[in-house]
């Protein structure tokens, strides 16, 4: 059930971590220098290259914040529109919502669910389990390097599996550094009922999803009730606050001072289930 | 129009902000050893005294995030349940989703519609234009300082008029160091499709709500679309990892490293405004 400022019991079978404390200082560092990603490149060496670059070791307890972008196009995650077939209902959806019908086509393929529908966009459960717009599908910037002329439009499908894309990124730079960090791969998402993006995880390796305060003191002695923190996503939105867009290119940050113990973690945590859904 | 990743162009009268530059590093840094806010405390006066316990000094660009709950505590917006008489819809709505007839009073006092009930909860429209769970109005550790026994169950309203504490305490604090800051009041909300909180900017004073992007230029050379990122939500967000919760009593984090360009600014502009909304 949403309760606003408080959340309430988790459900049997969700997990939480309790071993998570927060250093009263956060260092967060966008790593300088990367290169556009390209279909192939692994993101890990990349970021370990940059680190070196700037004289940064990795930490027990260190976390990488990459973009969900980055990610698609290191899996060559791209899609010629002219390749797309619609189908019946994507052409009428299309015409409905004054959308290209093969980019609706795109949209319900990667969709479980129609969520709301406006004009130009489709509100859709994605696959993966969260609520977004056009499933994640990013028009700008979606062309693969040296397209053919004559190719496209183009569009970037999201990672077919953020928290194994998190997962294998973790477990490089965990080989290369032989510290215990962890990873997320980050979108920005539109909200209902508030304005602007913000940076939600929609991958995550080693980082609790979600930080269960349940059962804690407050100051007063008193248990604190119903207080479950979104960590993962509170960590991609400070990130996207040093990542910019893409006119910065820094698809990668860098976040030291969160003490948590790894564990097994996944964005799907973060999804309200749909039977707890008062919106959807 | 809620677009997921991307938010639409602005409507007139929006106020935006072109003037910010994200330097690619961000510190946060929670202020240790203030005491248990009470009514009539000098908020503004507590954190200089300890910025000043740390060895901190203010600069131009430093933004504080302050917990709307010692806000609340500072301006005394404790009320005793005691003295509630709810209305015939109050205790009517009590009995419908089981809670104290007194508490839904409070909340209907604070909201301009309501959004949806569910058991123990009512989202409501609050009056300062956000949709949240129970207008805001913590019964946690809500009895002021020396209650006589007897008296209570108590709740803390959330600020009067969140901007003004925010500006408040900004323009104490910058006439005391010289330096052009920004300040935030925090809340901790709930999201109708994700699991767990996360820190909203719920008072906003210099620092701009929303980072329009639109007309900025990505990589490739076009124009970036619909890009306009909900800064102080996501400043707030980041706060809220090194600000605990009240078992840490850090209720004012200091953030470094936002570059921008201070102006006049609301909270009200993070609100969707009705007419946009698909949800509520």
């Amino acid at each position: 059930v949403f309760r606003g400022g408080k959340v309430t019991a988790a459900e049997p079978g969700e997990r939480h971590d309790r071993g998570i404390a927060c250093e009263p200082r956060l260092e967060l560092t966008a790593l300088p220098g990367l290169p556009v990603i390209r279909p192939g490149d692994d993101l890990a060496e990349l970021i370990a290259a940059g680190l070196r670059r700037t004289g940064m070791d990795l930490r027990h307890g260190d976390i990488l914040v990459v973009a969900s972008k980055a990610v698609s196009r290191a899996e060559g995650r791209f899609v010629d529109l002219a390749t797309i077939e619609p189908s019946d209902r994507a052409r009428e959806l299309g015409r409905e919502i004054d959308r290209d019908a093969r980019m609706v086509e795109l949209v319900l393929r990667e969709a479980s669910q129609i969520s709301r529908k406006a004009r130009e966009v489709l509100i859709v459960r994605h696959r993966l389990g969260f609520i977004s717009a056009n499933a994640g599908i990013d028009c700008s910037n979606a062309a693969p390097p040296h397209a053919p002329a004559g190719m496209g439009p183009w569009a970037l499908l999201l990672p077919e599996d953020p928290d194994a894309s998190a997962d294998r990124i973790r477990r490089t730079l965990q080989n290369l550094s032989n510290a215990e960090i962890g990873v997320l791969v980050s979108d920005s998402f539109g909200r209902p009922f508030r304005l602007g993006t913000v940076g939600v995880a929609i991958g995550v390796s080693a980082v609790p999803s979600l930080w269960d305060r349940r059962g804690e003191r407050d100051l007063f002695g008193r248990a604190l009730e119903h207080t479950i923190t979104a960590l993962a996503d509170q960590v991609a939105a400070a990130a996207d606050l040093v990542a910019g867009q893409a006119a910065e290119g820094r698809p990668v940050v860098h976040v030291r001072g969160l003490a948590f113990t790894p564990g097994e973690y996944s964005a799907k945590d973060l999804c309200r289930p749909p039977e707890q859904d008062l919106y959807a």
